[in-house]
């Protein structure tokens, strides 16, 4: 048997290795979201996506945590509630953990490496709203409803799945967090969305204009530490150096973006005429985001399935979204929302327990029949009408005490200007557009 | 005697690591590519350098691993040759391995880790290609050319060296890959230069006209992503955790580089009567390029004689391309070609085997004599040979089938219009040169 | 107990892969620095920021080193003074090491991985200088004022903190570099930023006026990566893969950040008017550089205060150098100077030994009295004498040989086209502005 020293040592490297990683995706989403926008908004975009992270930090560590990992009931963790200050022996694990925290007891590693590791977690799900709401929100209101994401939103639908909870207990699976995350992102990011309602000039006279962004070097940029940081994202969910299972799943994203990027730049090539690369770089994050519930439990060869469906979703999405007249300035929806919501169900269809080795039984494709996908798709739903809903409430409420929208004026100016007094480029000549 | 599970779990946690840094390079080649050009082409050439690892990962996965890995004969493998679908042991290494990739059996992690890292090497060198044949190429040439490199050039001569071929049986050592990696995209990078001929108003009336980068930002964050991206490149080879060849081999890449930045500086200084940001930019990857091969087997005094050899050659190289009337917008062919063949003879040159502890024999500089030298000089002028050959084959067939070049209005224009429908800077006012 | 040679090969993966991230801070530091400043200087800034390291690696490989881990007196190192040739059996530790590096013996990896992780540390003390004397200083001036930063004043006050040296024994903790990497930077960054004066039309008819930065974008990439590179920096200076000690000191450093973050946002909103970006990213980096002394000391309590009051002093302290007439382009003596003292005296305030294993004693708000406060007060004084003392010397010797600033004419047009005969965004449209 292995030295269990050794073992927490090993798997404490890999969970913050990977958690540093996931925290780079800080850095990735700032760059995709303000490259996608337009240049009066880039002071914006970046504070949000700047400050988000310390407010996750902040929000997860005082209630957070506890609301998610602390035992508690089906619906919300009870124990150690408040700043990570309950009882815990860790690195402990199994039956030999006593504390409060015992859905999180599997993973062999210090109380502040499991803290770190969900934290980042935490910071992504609250970063995907500020893309669709992007370039019209107020930034006291974005601060505000990020905290509330943190500190409730989020860590609630952790519960249910990865705190022990009942879609836990239903035997739902979401290896790396496409509901989790991804989903819970995209829903309370759709709330927003509608509730601020369209950019000035997006859906005027009925048409769709396309408001192109003003940085695609910067949007290339982030996709690629994106795509790098899903590296920790995904292959770290193991939360132990588990040799076979890492490896296994750091193969799975990669094939899976790899295919979506190229079935997303045909599929516009074909709609589109041309292959825009606004379309390749969101359909690299539709792969990552669909395989990331799949990734441990589905062959190479599903994955690269998942990864082509995801970069045609993705594109399909966009222009749907537009059709509705729902304005997402950098596709946070037809990413993390669509795909979110499509990784999960591709659990139920493509997972194969034998060949992973893992515990799901078979997806409904390998010989499972409905009863995996039949608690995939319960989570769907439950995570569609609880975030949406709390999300709403969320937007409304802020709507009405402080308002969640600029002026129209300070929107046409741009943001930075008005929210910040800043301008990002300085000395450029930028010709500012409705 | 080590526990062989702990073993397994470090080995693999530091090749997944540093094949993610590794990965990260992608971001890199983009930035410098892009950064180096003109703002007109930014789009096309984020795109290529963005799909062309999908390109890779899909073309590696499906036949280039098999022909690198698989078992056959001195020229390529024949066993298990698609989709990495051969017998295999992963991670049983030396004679307790059986499958059909025992060239890489010395390794012991599990198989998807070895094809994770192989892959990452494999991108790079298609990536190299992109720089050369920037602000011209047309984009679905290009795509296909990466699949022939990813599937076909690449795989073979990785065969030859790290496949247990004919260059490996000779006794020839590549530890990274500056023939591998560098100088296989290099020769492929130079075919396509010479086949696509120079952009417009390059070489007008006999003279030669700068064409400055548009964003040397962009280029100088593109460097140091690639220069943080060579600590898993090159400590990475290892492909263990053994801890004195990789303290070892992250030293002489760094001071490599280090020396190379100086000499290329104070080269650029004197030839040029100011120190050129390209050229030091150029001139560190120069070093890291150079140092790839003999990383392992050379001391850090070589280490750091080599890059001050790199960073003078990269300055001279480029003024050589130039007087030759190839166009390589880049410096590609002056920091890849040049110095991935100067790393490889200076294994020959400067290889210490008793100081390394490693099985090369000692370089002609410490008494080695001229049989390792003669074993590099043959890898050279094989893998120009093939590689200049069967690039150019595919160049020219891709030329007659489909056309390699944009026509001259959409080069005057922008590739980012004529390719792409977008802009990379929307909202700037730039102005487009010839 | 462990297997000795298992804990080499973790703890050597831990020092090398922080190292990294360490390293990665280079091209944090580069993107913050001409972010903040104006497009005309942005090639001089980025290569000052590019070449240092190259001049760090050769300085501290040549005399560094060995001036500041060499078996010495309490002032600086004797024994293997030059290209750390001294006699060495690591990974050896404690009694069983023998050699001419005691000081740092106490971490068993192999003397090469040692060196790299100084090394980077030693970079990013010198590369704080470039902020404080950005778009005026003549490039060939900053290149050997860096190499005596690298060879000699760094080397002298890390010896005296972790080389054995006087401090040391008096019982003074600064676990990650407050003092020894960010104030040596910043003292040595007062100097030149007197000396140098300020740029023109900084302070004109005594007013104040605001020279806006070029590119947000850039900088808050760059701050970002600085964050990520921090996660490297304080949990690496355990150089050994301690699980608690790493968890504990990634926590500590994420949440005094975080609230950092929030307190120079809100103290910027209130004194401003509006939250400020530059005020945001800088607060970020001045809770990291407040809590790297004490990370691995204090509570994850007293990490928040320490970011709370971190945010609140830099805001404050950019508000008085500007009224001090010290002209500081980036804000580096705010964030480097000011916390990294602070930080340093925090150490004597919130450190708690038993919460956190280690031997400080406790500070003076856990019932510690003044004992710990001095030594650590003791260090601030003498840093600020020897350090402040020797660059200036410094400065003026290079003022008086080389001169130390480009001219006027020089200042107005771009340190682009005076120092290196580039544009950083050709065939962009940019206004230059005094």
């Amino acid at each position: 048997m292995m030295d269990p020293n050794v073992k927490v040592i090993v798997d404490t490297m890999w969970v913050l290795v990977t958690a540093m990683l996931v925290f780079f995706m800080n850095l990735g989403f700032a760059a995709v979201e303000s490259g996608f926008a337009r240049a009066k908004n880039t002071v914006n975009i970046m504070s949000k996506n700047f400050v988000v992270f310390a407010v996750s930090s902040l929000g997860f560590l005082v209630l957070g945590w506890g609301l998610m990992f602390g035992n508690g009931n089906g619906l919300f963790g009870l124990e150690g509630l408040f700043c990570v200050s309950g009882a815990d022996n860790s690195p402990a694990t199994g039956d030999a953990y006593q504390g409060a925290y015992s859905a999180i007891s599997w993973t062999g590693v210090p109380l502040w490496a499991k803290f770190f590791f969900q934290l980042v977690f935490c910071g992504t799900a609250a970063t995907i709203v500020s893309g669709a709401v992007a370039e019209r929100i107020k930034y006291v209101s974005f601060i505000v409803f990020s905290f509330v994401m943190a500190m409730f939103i989020y860590p609630v639908v952790g519960h249910w799945v990865w705190g022990g909870g009942w879609l836990a207990k239903m035997g739902m699976f979401d290896f790396a967090g496409s509901t989790v995350v991804h989903s819970v992102g995209g829903w309370a990011a759709l709330a927003g969305a509608i509730i601020l309602g369209p950019r000035l000039g997006k859906f005027d006279n009925g048409d769709i204009k396309a408001i192109p962004g003003h940085n695609l070097s910067l949007a290339t940029v982030g996709t690629f530490v994106l795509w790098f940081g899903w590296f920790g994202f995904n292959p770290g969910s193991t939360m132990a150096a588990d040799p076979g299972a890492i490896s296994h799943v750091a193969v799975t994203t990669n094939m899976a973006a790899a295919a979506a990027i190229m079935s997303a730049t045909v599929t516009s090539w074909i709609l589109m005429g041309k292959p825009d690369l606004g379309m390749t770089l969101n359909g690299c994050l539709a792969g990552l985001v669909a395989i990331t519930a799949p990734c441990a439990f589905v062959g190479v060869g599903s994955a690269i399935v998942i990864g082509l469906i995801a970069g045609v979703l993705v594109v399909v999405a966009v222009m749907m979204f537009d059709r509705l007249r729902i304005d997402d300035p950098v596709g946070a929806l037809s990413v993390h929302l669509v795909n979110g919501v499509f990784g999960t169900i591709a659990v139920g269809l493509f997972a194969q327990d034998k060949l992973t080795g893992t515990a799901t039984g078979d997806g409904l494709f390998f010989g499972g029949g409905f009863k995996l996908l039949g608690a995939q798709l319960a989570a769907v739903a439950s995570v569609a009408v609880f975030v949406f809903g709390a999300a709403a409430v969320t937007w409304l409420v802020l709507k009405a005490v402080m308002g969640i929208r600029v002026s129209r004026e300070e929107e046409l100016r741009g943001l930075d200007i008005g929210e910040h007094g800043n301008e990002a480029y300085a000395g450029f000549q930028v010709f500012t557009t409705a």
